[in-house]
């Protein structure tokens, strides 16, 4: 598969006609299991288990068609959503997964021209989404202490044009946070009670605290150091997603379903 | 309490100060159960039975910090996040969770620049959610039907500074929609089946269908529809929510939660 | 309401004819919301807000007519199932449900002539449970250290014939326990990890601990006891449960459940 | 690993030593996903990737105690509770789970002395719990048309020494129900609806009928038969079940669940 390298204007803005043009990224969808992320360039192919694909042949095309394989095999031209970028994301770590991103964003307000710091970055999923919605006059802030991470969520926000909304910083979050002032403190780390000195430092009068975490330990520590600290309106909660299977007479849940991600704790700042 | 007539950008823009001014929307905070949105508004109060409190005595605090009722109870003035505000909105309607709006928006990539279509616009909750993340940009088309719930929609909307985003539209969305080339079509209908084809019309190739529906048949016909339109990657699911007591020696789950909503349907139009 | 008290013959098995008989216990059922545990006693009456029933009348019914009030209302006969009757105990303590109680049943093998240790007692409705499923060669010996709940569990099992399974004992079961060679030791405790040691000691090589508890700190100190007197085969698991509206296009699950009633940890003991 | 064949006494009574005896069971347990279910017999071996055991040097070992492999690694010897003996059944059939066999048990009231009649029999997993349950004085009668399905079960149950409590039957029945009076009919079959009428006939005024599905449109087809012919008390669960690793600092939920079994419907018959 080609390296993905677009900026933000090709990929999120509807040209005016709809066509794939020369470098484009295309999600390639055969089924709910199986979809490619590509770009479109002459001269590349992508092979698969249901033939190869002429990456070229994709130029000219209006996302919404589909083109064959060589062995004749339907694959649908779409243009990527966030999510179909972001899934496609090499990552190093365990990631934060839609049902919890959407809740975050919901009850933290996070929305065009918001002001969050994250911490830590890892592969740069939930930066990604973050970025995406603050755009354009918001900005996102994000704190990782190991290097290689750090490096590999640049490249990640850079191939989907959105890094222009990030400022990555290699520093401690449990150390210190430099802005002042900001609306959302995002929190997805292993020990977030360090961090929330820095969070009411950082936040400004009313600002949204958020950490996410797998284990109840994590969040009875969080939640005891927000009270310490004052935060008042301090809140956790699960989001559990089941699929259904749908088709009359056949209507049912999927058997498997994901058990668990992580809590995530919700808190405001208060001036004293 | 008096009446919200904000603009957004005093709602949404962190003022270079933070101090409330006249006007200004606040959520007085007590606790998780007790909250009110009011406006700073010289020479009105409100009414609680924590005591009373003059809202002309929060113009020139800054967000954060508190003011007391006569009785000396502590009320928290918090600038309300987008959320705080659509939860105060007069409602004739079941409105749409925060839970469910979270899913949608990060699943459909509906955000700044977006193109909605919306039916039916009921009391405005989940218009006002897709406004605020289609800014500045981007636009809701609402279809409502019925004159009275458009009316107070709108009032509503105008109240948070969101109107300008939405073009609100006495139609029945079962019928037609009149935009073309669209993002996303989002369906909260009793019969969301019969808006399919038109939905297929109004997309643009790869654009995202959703419905959200109470029951499982509306789920199955809706499939149904979508199948016959030719669309792919339909899927639904459901999302749940549960809330935790958080303290040591004390955590556990909250002994009630919300068991239902509706299920969330998702498609992808293709052309042919 | 006249008091309950029935022997277990009148009560479980079925009766040749199926008639009901002077004393013998009735489920008067309404609907799902409304229903009645009486006795059918010769001028007794009941009141309830659709009207006043002659207790006395059922005698010679059979199980599955109905009865009228003198308003006309239609009232069924119902044998009372053993869960009719344990929810209809006075009860002074939150008590364990269904889906815990048949949890609890199917992976400790408790069923006829299993020897059953159960600390406390509460209200006695686990007690009963346990004695239906054990009889009629088990036991169960359940301790209790507050005397009135002691008395209001035997006037409980008394009620409804069960008494005789059961030896009701006044202690602190996180002090000791008399019994040996025990197939099940139940918990449902404030401080379960107390009584850990007493368990070890009074079950058989292989025999099931199971602790019932509300929060995780219980259940993190209890699964640490287990492990340091060297059970085997610890988990824990939460059981939730969905009640659906079923009606041809209108299904879905009912808007409100029980989030949580408590987690459930399983061990086996072994020897050393 | 060597047939089983017990009779039920030497499998459920504790016999006075709790030593294993030549051709007892017994469940050779590494940890909870490696255990093997086997007969202590003199001269047979059981061979593992852990190593081999020599199963004759389990005779005359107590309950509880551990025996190595050639290898040194350790094997707990556990008496086999019901539910170890009924998960290593040979088995055809998608099986019901323990979740929803206790709900079964509960609501229902199936317990020593009940009578019961169940369609169909699978591979006897359900059959095995409620023959556990009834005995010694009650009574499964189980109906299956597939012949190799009833053959499996029968060998089943037979080596769990329960098949004197049932009677296995080939017959449809949603052609017809031979039993009259029964306390409770449980149908686990692709079309329950059918069957509604003779477990009408076959209940006992007030029985209990209960039906297990997958799919929701299973449940509306039983429900509205059910309702046809007049059975009240009509509801309908689903069980989920949760299960956790819990460990000081690392406490959550499991990261995959089971996602969906089945539903319950329970149902009352009454007479006209």
């Amino acid at each position: 598969m080609s390296a993905l390298c677009l900026n933000v204007s090709s990929v999120y803005s509807l040209s005016e006609e709809g066509y794939v043009s020369e470098g484009s990224p295309v999600l390639l969808y055969i089924d709910r299991r199986r979809s490619y992320l590509v770009r479109a360039v002459e001269g590349e192919v992508l092979h698969t288990h249901k033939g190869v694909i002429d990456l070229g042949s994709l130029v000219g095309k209006r996302y919404g068609e589909y083109v064959e394989s060589h062995r004749g095999e339907r694959f649908w031209i779409l243009k990527p959503l966030i999510y179909d970028l972001i899934t496609s994301f090499r990552r190093k770590t365990q990631v934060i997964y839609a049902k919890d991103m959407g809740l975050i964003l919901v009850y933290a307000g996070i929305g065009p021209g918001s002001l969050v710091v994250e911490g830590g970055t890892g592969s740069g999923f939930l930066t990604a989404i973050l970025a995406y919605h603050v755009r354009p006059s918001g900005r996102v802030y994000s704190y990782e202490i190991r290097e290689e991470f750090l490096k590999l969520a640049k490249r990640n926000l850079e191939s989907v044009g959105l890094l222009e909304y990030v400022e990555l910083k290699n520093k401690d979050i449990t150390e210190g946070i430099d802005e002042v002032g900001v609306d959302v403190v995002v929190l997805d780390l292993a020990t977030p009670w360090k961090a929330v000195p820095h969070a009411h430092r950082s936040l400004r009068g009313g600002g949204v605290f958020v950490s996410f975490s797998p284990t109840i330990e994590q969040v009875v520590k969080t939640s005891e150091a927000l009270s310490q600290y004052g935060f008042i309106d301090v809140w956790t909660i699960e989001v559990l997603v089941r699929e259904y299977k749908v088709k009359k007479g056949e209507t049912r849940p999927e058997m498997r379903m994901v058990g668990h991600t992580g809590y995530i704790t919700f808190a405001r700042k208060i001036l004293d």
